[in-house]
């Protein structure tokens, strides 16, 4: 396929204007969000819902992430990552396989419906993950275009994806909220530097490839600004696959713990990767045949 | 002298009430603060103060500490902290020794005469420093007691200090700002663990002696939540000597700089330390007969 979107490049960042549009619907009446928040997202690269699930439901996906935490032993080791400095679980992969109740939120109307009408096409996951991101020690995660490394590494072709990442504990300013840099998805760039074979195996403790240069992030950050997401457990936060963000680390007693999918459109399939040697596994990239999820309408809190 | 806060202990944390003062003083309206900011400063543990300088005085500090780190390299070694993973400099010791505008800064009547009715005595500088935290970069500093290290390594008898932040880049939540636990002041925390020799230079980059428990922290911000200071270039933040406090690591691209002072009451003197084998060097903690500070009015932004 052709490459839209060249990345990891041997002489030097390169910037080039997105070539695919934000939001794939014609908004109308009938979408799933209000006018302004479809042109927020257009804009800014990203939305924030704060109602989409009751208390209870919150309360339900909570207590299974707990459970699912406690019992990361149990979890086959490839769907798992852990703490640099200690065991702690950090992440789980897959997670819908993992979760009946993840996975019933995966296809929910309101996420997955959400999802198909930004994306104006069926769509499946991409990757899924629960965090955790401890109290006094939780890391920083550097900034970084989710779609930078999907596309070099995982050889998803264009711009139409979405992720959402689903709070399991209030966030504040000062325990690692999710900091965006808004419009920054209008612009790809290309980063510095050739992908080293296996790369994700340390990228997804410190990404050191595959970033842009600080000399771009400033200037980003100036034009822009920084924008950040605080709001209790159930806030869901949208944002465009090409939307440069990071977080903070975090020495407050409190946790950060979220449910992470990616949407891709299924006509936007990975295929060979763009810019490393071979694929990521399947638990970072889902590469067979998309599957279009079904919405599933309702609520699940009182199971 | 008798140890009235046992700390650095073989067999775990101890906690101990206050045994001293808060504000020294008696409030009258000749006082430089007004009697409810002496009443938070007695409450909270600390005083924020955002208008004792001029935009003249702050551009001159900003442009001189600019100065002082590009010079670092002239400066003499024992004096300069460098960040752990490269060179950059991170901390300028005896301050007022490599400055004479920041000399004037630490003897002027807004910072001295203010430390001076906190303490209610004459003040000497018991420390001072230019702090520089990096974008991008910056590193987190975990939660401690101020006085929990000066008592057991430097031999601080009382609490009767206090120490001035004086802000000299803008800081947002985002970019690494004070956090602090009100009320935390009330308690002493007799820290778990003993003293290794030197542990000054381990602790100044990473401290991992003297910190109080995952268990208590996190108490402690249950009852009172954790405060944090935003504000523009020249705010000075006034913290009591025993008042937890730490901040996160920063990736933002805006950097952190601070003009930090430590007044300690003339009568307080460092004697010997109460929980090590040997005093910190003289960069750390003035150890000579005090030398009280006659505070000096007037601005200095013209020069």
């Amino acid at each position: 396929a052709e490459d839209l979107y060249p990345t990891r490049l041997a002489d030097g960042e390169m910037m080039t204007l997105r070539k695919d549009p934000v939001l794939w619907s014609d908004w109308d009446e009938s979408a799933p969000i209000t006018k302004s928040e479809a042109e927020h997202y257009a804009e800014k690269g990203y939305l924030v819902r704060r109602d989409l699930f009751s208390k209870d439901e919150v309360g339900v996906m909570i207590e299974t992430s707990r459970k699912l935490r406690e019992q990361g032993q149990r979890i086959r080791a490839e769907d798992l990552i852990t703490e640099p400095e200690s065991e702690a679980v950090r992440t789980i992969f897959r997670l819908e396989e993992h979760s009946d109740l993840f996975d019933r939120v995966a296809r929910d109307e309101r996420m997955a419906g959400l999802a198909r009408f930004l994306l104006g096409d069926d769509v499946y996951i991409h990757q899924s993950r629960l965090n955790y991101k401890p109290g006094f020690t939780g890391k920083e995660f550097y900034w970084h275009s989710d779609f930078e490394t999907w596309h070099a590494e995982d050889g998803m072709p264009r711009m139409r994806a979405v992720s959402a990442s689903l709070l399991l504990t209030d966030n504040s300013a000062l325990n690692g909220p999710l900091m965006l840099i808004p419009g920054s998805h209008l612009t790809f760039i290309g980063t510095q530097g050739e992908t080293p074979d296996a790369n994700h195996e340390s990228s997804l403790k410190k990404q050191e490839i595959g970033v842009p240069s600080q000399e771009t992030l400033k200037r980003l950050a100036a034009e822009a600004g920084i924008d950040h997401v605080e709001g209790p457990a159930g806030t869901v936060i949208f944002f465009e696959c090409n939307t440069l963000h990071g977080s903070n680390g975090n020495i407050t007693p409190d946790p950060r713990s979220n449910a992470f999918f990616v949407y891709n459109a299924v006509s936007n399939a990975s295929a060979e990767p763009f810019a490393a040697k071979s694929p990521r596994p399947d638990y970072l990239a889902n590469r067979g045949t998309p599957k279009a999820i079904q919405p599933v309408k309702g609520s699940f809190g009182e199971a």
